[in-house]
């Protein structure tokens, strides 16, 4: 079993209904059934809200019950949920059926080209909640390069200060992992992945992957 | 009863389920339970698209069943399902569950203050699958002065010639309608609503209306 | 067209969603998936309970909003919505999404078959909310014959006196429609359904109709 | 901490959003909205799915993706999922939403009293596939004395030989684990629980509890 750095939680690391998801969203065939990918991606983004919820601050409650009074530990807050446009939604869509009380941010992130062949990103479209104090989940269904994802981090950061931030993906490369480890402070940031794919291609797709999540669930872009 | 343009189909008239969604959505106490009002919206989605389908095209198809041939009539194409971020999201997802073949557009519409006083419209996000020849519905929860929505139609008819479009939106203004109608084409558009609201206030609210829908399904933006 | 009984609703009729659905129950091929399956029943219950609706009573109600009041008609009561074990329970599911404030009661109806080659029904469960004054709503997927359908009708209006009752199926033959119309009153009760198939084999199969609906939904029976 | 035996599952006793949703439902206040009482239990069920599951045998599949082979961890096989009329079915639903290819089955267990003031449990209703070899999950939502889930699990054994049965509860007395343990193979069987509830009522309610659960979901019976 590899060893990760201690923020990053691998959770098909050992087996469960998240294996069983995966399997169906990279299935080239079953994934033509674009009610069933979406339908996957929130499955999987219920299962990583629940697992990240056992690291969030719990308060004990009193609740009248129509019989008695039962002391129960409730969330002490609920985080905010960030995804990015447009393939995080279904993904997205998972954590607030579980974290159904909580507020949203939405950002669009665009890699624009340079004639010398190099990329850089920039921010289209951010629409966020306030996020000074409170916990952020940022969700994105896949991290090539981690780019975006990195990208996304420093802009919603730069609106607001989070006590802890959890980055959640389905598939990632190690590259993805590594790029952000090198750029994101080490406290106070937790990594959660479904699985880490072998190879990332020069073109940015990681392999085996599942092809791109964005079409699967949207249909192909013009 | 009132008369609408022919073009103007205003589900609300008659008494159905949409109008208890409606009641809903709209009420002060009802709307705090963010997890309801996303369903609701949702599920008026699912009333409009179902509604919509039944202007659309339908083809004899021979299915084999278990014990024969049944022929029965499918949808000829799919639509293509476009929506106005974020407020658009839950009533686009209840069109996704009854449409769940179909492709989708994403369009982001930010209003911009001049120093007159004067706001125009800018597309900041966009992202559509082809468009060409295809049945295009446009979605949003409301329509204060339809100039988000107008702005969308001409950014999603600029990028292709679909054959018909459909604009879809819960609550509007009579303002709206008649800005709509004047500045698109009578041929080959309809307009669905669930209720059309008295006022329009300066600030671009309706009244009675129901607040903010962003804020109420997604949490307050900074 | 066919002329049908003033009291019977046949939802297929006319275009839309509804027949896209019912041919995917249908097909031999995509009804192996029993996710999709038990979906297709649940939307087609929400577009029953829908169309339904616009038959029931409304009142008025002033809805206090953020900014105002708004004067909305809502459901002057909710129905009490009965299916029968086990296979309408997808079906019933979808009546209850959209009816979400209604009560319930759950019936399994039991099919003997005697030595001389008769059969008869018997009821083995029953779970019923009062039924006074009440409009009630029994739906099943599918009605052959008939006979469960009129069998658990019989039952509950011995419990209760409904003031309306709606009958609801999917799929329906001929034959299970006149006896219904034979056994129940004229007054007071609408059936509902999506197609009426054209033959009903001595083993009481629809056909072409979809096979059997609880072990598509739920697996084989033992 | 309490120690339980080796083959019961506590699942609430460390903080997640399982105890979230426990709190909801016991909500005198919460749970008069009927949609989210159903909505949490389902919740619940796709929890308790999850956390089975982690208890599966899995197999690796080589998948087919767009770009290449994932060797990927499946289900070797999909459990049975069972459960109890009425109460049990938005607990159920949540199980099948998790293990949506797997079969099913349904009690209904039937409590009579004798003139002696004794209590004996009967089924009236049984429909179930094939168990032999299976693992089978029995849930139900509450266990007070545990007679109920005993004669469930009696009459399903009786019926076919699944290779394990888990039994789940959101709820349950001491009493009612200790009944079972007692009653029930101590090899093959494994008892998930939500929370432990203080005390049972000589009418047999759980105190603090939450009521009951049959009625919270679907309404008064008559």
């Amino acid at each position: 079993m590899m060893k990760y750095p201690s923020t990053v939680r691998l959770l098909g690391q050992s087996h469960s209904l998240l294996n069983q998801f995966m399997a169906e969203i990279r299935d080239v065939e079953i994934q033509q059934d674009s009610l069933r990918f979406r339908y996957n991606l929130e499955r999987i983004g219920e299962i990583f809200a629940y697992e990240i919820s056992k690291e969030l601050a719990f308060s004990e409650k009193e609740v009248t019950t129509s019989l008695g009074i039962a002391n129960v530990p409730v969330l002490t807050n609920y985080p905010v949920l960030a995804t990015i446009l447009r393939a995080g939604l279904p993904f997205h869509q998972g954590f607030l059926k579980f974290f159904d009380h909580a507020s949203n941010a939405f950002v669009s992130a665009y890699r624009m080209a340079h004639k010398d062949g190099t990329f850089s990103m920039s921010v289209e479209y951010a629409s966020s909640t306030a996020l000074d104090g409170k916990v952020l989940i940022i969700c994105d269904t896949m991290m090539a390069s981690g780019s975006s994802m990195l990208h996304v981090y420093k802009e919603l950061t730069a609106r607001g200060n989070p006590s802890h931030v959890h980055i959640a993906a389905i598939l990632s490369s190690m590259e993805a992992v590594n790029h952000l480890k090198k750029s994101i402070p080490k406290k106070n940031v937790t990594i959660w992945l479904g699985a880490i794919d072998e190879e990332l291609t020069a073109q940015l797709f990681l392999v085996p992957g599942l092809g791109d999540a964005g079409d699967l669930a949207f249909g192909e872009k013009n």
